[in-house]
């Protein structure tokens, strides 16, 4: 291992010790990690919340977790230490990770983190820690779901529905940069946020006559349905898409919608569900060169709702949990 | 073109001039078809009733139609003439497609057909004429189903549900052929039969714990499901899956059933329909090539529930809408 540094031997953590609401979340000293020969030690400078953290942190998403579990997902942050099996990262390296707390893995919401060497990625020279850290979730999603289970395609159209929120803006930026054509389901208000991100059209998710629109903008069909808001109004969604249309779910835990069986073969049509959790190495360091190109070229970018210190981790996760109009940012 | 040898003027021909029930079929005499550049002319000699079939016959399934229409997508057959590009034939070969009779091509139902080349494939030496027929449509439909949408994989598990059936026995001869483990549903009196077709296990599909067995079954999950009886019982289903299982859904038109959206994409995965009506001459030959296997090999057999000749193909496509414990065979 590389030399330990100033590193403390206590530092800063939010973290529960049972599942339950925000209010289980406690901020205070835990032991510093120690990393293992195939880890890093990451000093960190920017965390944010994702959806999924309040369902890790709640248990409505069952995953090993060690006790005390110190929350959330993501972090960008320095390497200040490099186990001895831990190749390709070097003390000063400023760097990035979205796959800790899951699947037995401590979290991010701490002064410090332990990240295998396999989960961590360099931030590229010139990006900032904070408009990093508030896409790197998201944009991994939306990079599996465009393009290892849909396959998006040059001029491909792709109907967004959801398309100003933190998964949905990343679909928008990643889709539109890949040369498809973007129908958006917004608020009114996020007509122009969503026009930025590259939609070519957005429509008012309340319009009564959502689906006759969205027919007229996409006459041939569209070759790709993303719904972020969980709804999955199947009646609806299958009949416009074209043939060989994908439906990709990743939301909407609790939906129960009636597909419409026969719509959807004699399109040759497909519903592809998949949850990042679930993700391997693989595919993560994929997303993770894509990723990365998105915040050297400005492609993806985030609206911050909200900056909290460390110490406010429990309201950052009720901020989340009410629907924010951006992402919670929170500074160690 | 080569010489015509001793083709009549006319032939018999089953035919409906607007679609209709069975009773709109007629049988009578049209001009022998005189084969395009790119078509072959085919003797026919075994023919076969599908659900298609009666679907295009009635109207329930819209396609290009030519009046008057002969019924029919099936056939095996000799060949008598070839047309001046047609490449690949000669006088006397024998022959089968099962692509005719939709999307503006005139069917297989008479005595001769103009086939054209790209959608004529080779009846390996030594198989049979009625033999090839009866698997010709089911077996293709079981290729892209298992291979082109599932991807099946040796090793994996499947749950064909309907396996008794035309489809479905195909599905489960090919899939155990793959080396998949084949689960399949079917009565209590076709439990031998698809064991003969190389189902590992057979569980009764009235059986009240269904899906409780089939679970018990599949202890690591199914990787691929697929309902040939259209039923579509996805809240039961999906939770049977593996990760990244496949469901197929090629039946069923008018079912509507509950999508557990969360089930499915916690196990990432996903529904794909399709219909063998949309298949591309490529996709179709790649299936030519492995019902020719299936054929040769001794993999592909169906039982014959009826064997009635040409003239009475109003009848066959009444047996065949009554449900028949077999296949329906034509002869001309």
């Amino acid at each position: 291992m590389s030399p330990a540094g100033d590193v403390p031997a206590q530092m800063t953590a939010a973290y529960i010790t049972e599942p339950g609401t925000a209010d289980a979340i406690r901020v205070g000293p835990l032991p510093t990690p120690r990393p293992a020969a195939d880890q890093v030690l990451v000093r960190t400078e920017a965390l944010v919340v994702n959806h999924v953290d309040t369902f890790v942190r709640s248990g409505a998403y069952r995953t090993a977790l060690p006790s005390p579990f110190v929350i959330g997902r993501d972090l960008v942050g320095t390497v200040v230490q490099v186990g001895s099996t831990a190749t390709g990262f070097a003390v000063g390296d400023r760097v990035w990770c979205n796959s800790l707390g899951h699947g037995g893995r401590q979290g991010s919401f701490a002064q410090y983190a332990a990240v295998p060497a396999e989960r961590l990625y360099r931030l590229p020279d010139g990006v900032d820690a904070e408009s990093a850290a508030v896409v790197l979730h998201t944009a991994a999603t939306a990079h599996l779901g465009l393009f290892r289970e849909a396959g998006l395609r040059l001029g491909e159209t792709i109907i967004v529905g959801g398309a100003a929120g933190g998964v949905g803006s990343c679909v928008v930026q990643l889709a539109a940069a890949a040369g498809a054509r973007v129908i958006a389901t917004a608020r009114p208000d996020d007509a122009d946020w969503c026009r930025g991100c590259g939609a070519a059209e957005v429509v008012d998710y309340r319009d009564p006559e959502l689906f006759a629109r969205l027919a007229e903008l996409a006459p041939d069909g569209a070759d790709v349905y993303w719904d972020n808001a969980g709804v999955h109004d199947l009646e609806h969604a299958v009949p416009l898409l074209a043939r060989r249309g994908r439906i990709i779910a990743m939301a909407g835990m609790s939906a129960t919608p009636t597909l419409p069986v026969g719509q959807l073969y004699v399109r040759d049509a497909s519903i592809r569900g998949f949850a990042i959790s679930n993700a391997g190495v693989d595919d993560l360091a994929a997303a993770a060169k894509v990723v990365n190109h998105g915040l050297k070229s400005g492609i993806l970018k985030a609206r911050i709702a909200d900056r909290l210190p460390l110490a406010q981790a429990a309201d950052a996760h009720r901020r989340q949990e009410a629907g924010p109009h951006g992402r919670i940012l929170v500074v160690p």
